[in-house]
């Protein structure tokens, strides 16, 4: 193999494929990225952790076809300090790959080609079109609900699943939960998903797409079987096993007879409880929401600190009463709502709470609530 | 106590102040602002951490003097949180503290002012006053090469002490050292400082003093005894106990005799350094540096990794010669250098190795070779 590469392209190409490579690897190869120069003068980087794969194209001057694996963040952390506008020539030859650029030259350990592991994508049935914006507002508006707890695998993603809404309307819902909050966008059903599986699209991949979106403005492919998912973003091709488990119905949690309505301003109401937030302790995050005739009374007492109160404009009709949240879930949803106006759906101070900018807004997000 | 503070006066002298108070205190009254509100319209926030203490006056409208003492991070939290351009109230009574801004209102957890370790200064009779950019450039030269060695106490700061220069003008200098490389900064020595006591400056205080000057133009009013130092910064006083403990005696470690002379760009060296030295692995941070007529040759070989080379240019005419430095060190010298040519005095792969802009700057660093 050997093939000259502008430095900025390389660079490029590298940071998004070792973000995928995890930083310690008891299989020595993970570690590695596969470059592979084809002759149509373009080189293919590819790294994975054997449950997440990207697969990268990038142009370049190739002199002389042939594939390679190398560690990924050596490789990396060489381009990065490169200077810019360099040329950068690879070749490999006796199990070592030179990297040369200017008066620089490396010579760097390799492992063949052949024992590089490629995901199996098998056959792919569903595939479907996503405008980039749709697929990071789906990201966004829910991976902050996802659970981090290992033991429950099956809540540690995205699930997707197509289905209809109230008035029969063909929908793509995402959904994502750890227990204590939800979040659920909805958005009209793309082509070619028809025939969807319900999928769990594990959290590694979410935050590699997102990422990856930063730099995509048109359409994303995505194609998937009951196992594997594959996004298409152009010059990079992200493909992900998914989550062998059941998500629960999540439908039942969302309540629909919720009777007293506030309505409020996101913002200022997050700016209240993050400061009377300020008083509350790693262990107790509560923050007490008293509910008066449009008079909400947002308040935090520590018995090491002291006490917060803040009173926030509200919208409210129905009886007074109090709930407590936990103010961190309040203001990761409060922090997802783009208007100026929210409505907060009530039933009792046990019972699950939804949040939503209104009736026709694609997310909703509902939040079991605290005693205090 | 009762007085009213502008919030951005208030969050700007807090940012101060909460950065001596340590994140975790066995004694409860040191995570504590001491606030003290005199008749003349001021404020005075204090904290300590028994070994630094800081003392900023602030302006506040003053309704009824008193003193108090609150938690330093959760009062700079508060402060940093309340809406830009409210005015904050602070009052006092029946031991609790009421911060009032806005529609928010906290009440927090106080303990009694007298309870508050104040440093005894005692006499300070060696008083001078040092621009606070001569004190920045002390610092930013010298603080890098102090050690982190918990057991080689009298090496954790910056020693200062008068002295003569070669020609018998009367200078301050400064060093700091790790037993690795030494830095040095030598300045003419301030009026007032003739008798001034030997003196090591903890790290603490060297980064607290170094954040504070930030913000000051004009000159600093330090002032000393044999156990503790003041630096008057203006609207900040910051007080530190000094190091109990005896510099070694550095100036033995200055190579004198050293003969071969190398001169070279310290930015386009740096950079090559920082690339070889991306094969190194956090064990073996040793770069080779091969010495013959006008050709410098940076090398890292490590077992795992491979190999990286990279030619510098620089000026040397003696005899042709190798030898390895730590590269972090190398770089951290190199990064203290502000013209674009310096001077490596070199004697064999074993000595000591001098590194300066020239004969003229007044920083200069000596760093141990390593066998590579």
């Amino acid at each position: 193999m050997k093939a000259t590469i502008e430095r900025a392209t390389l660079l490029k190409g590298l940071s998004h494929v070792q973000s995928v490579v995890e930083r310690r690897n008891t299989i020595p190869i993970l570690s590695n990225v596969l470059i592979e120069a084809a002759e149509n003068g373009s080189i293919r980087l590819m790294a994975t952790d054997l449950d997440l794969q990207i697969d990268e194209t990038i142009a370049a001057a190739v002199d002389q076809p042939g594939a390679i694996t190398v560690s990924a963040h050596t490789l990396f952390d060489i381009a990065r300090k490169l200077p810019e506008g360099a040329q950068v020539q690879l070749s490999a030859a006796e199990g070592r790959l030179t990297v040369v650029a200017g008066r620089a030259r490396f010579n760097l350990a390799t492992l063949p080609r052949d024992d590089f592991p490629v995901i199996a994508e098998g056959e792919l049935p569903t595939q479907f079109e996503l405008p980039a914006e749709m697929l990071k507002q789906i990201i966004d508006k829910t991976r902050f609900a996802i659970s981090t707890e290992e033991t429950r695998y099956y809540l540690n993603g995205i699930f997707l699943h197509v289905s209809e809404d109230g008035t029969g309307e063909p929908v793509l819902k995402a959904a994502a939960t750890d227990g204590h909050r939800l979040a659920r966008v909805t958005l009209p059903r793309p082509e070619g998903a028809e025939k969807m599986p319900d999928v769990i699209v594990p959290r590694k991949c979410v935050a590699e797409l997102r990422k990856l979106l930063e730099e995509v403005d048109g359409s994303v492919g995505v194609s998937l079987s009951g196992s594997k998912i594959r996004f298409d973003l152009g010059q990079a091709i992200l493909t992900s096993k998914l989550i062998d488990g059941t998500f629960p119905d999540y439908s039942r949690v969302i309540p629909t007879a919720n009777d007293k309505l506030l309505k409020l301003d996101p913002k200022s109401f997050m700016e209240g409880v993050d400061r009377v937030s300020t008083i509350a302790t790693e262990k107790t995050r509560a923050v007490k929401m008293a509910l008066d005739r449009d008079k909400i009374t947002l308040s935090v007492t520590s018995p090491e600190n002291g006490a917060a109160a803040e009173e926030v404009p509200g919208d409210y009709s129905a009886l007074p009463f109090e709930i407590g949240f936990n103010s961190r879930y309040l203001l990761d949803i409060l922090g997802q709502i783009e208007g100026d106006l929210c409505e907060v759906h009530l039933a009792d101070a046990a019972a699950p709470t939804l949040i939503r900018e209104n009736d026709k807004s694609p997310a909703l997000y509902v939040l079991m609530p605290m005693r205090v």
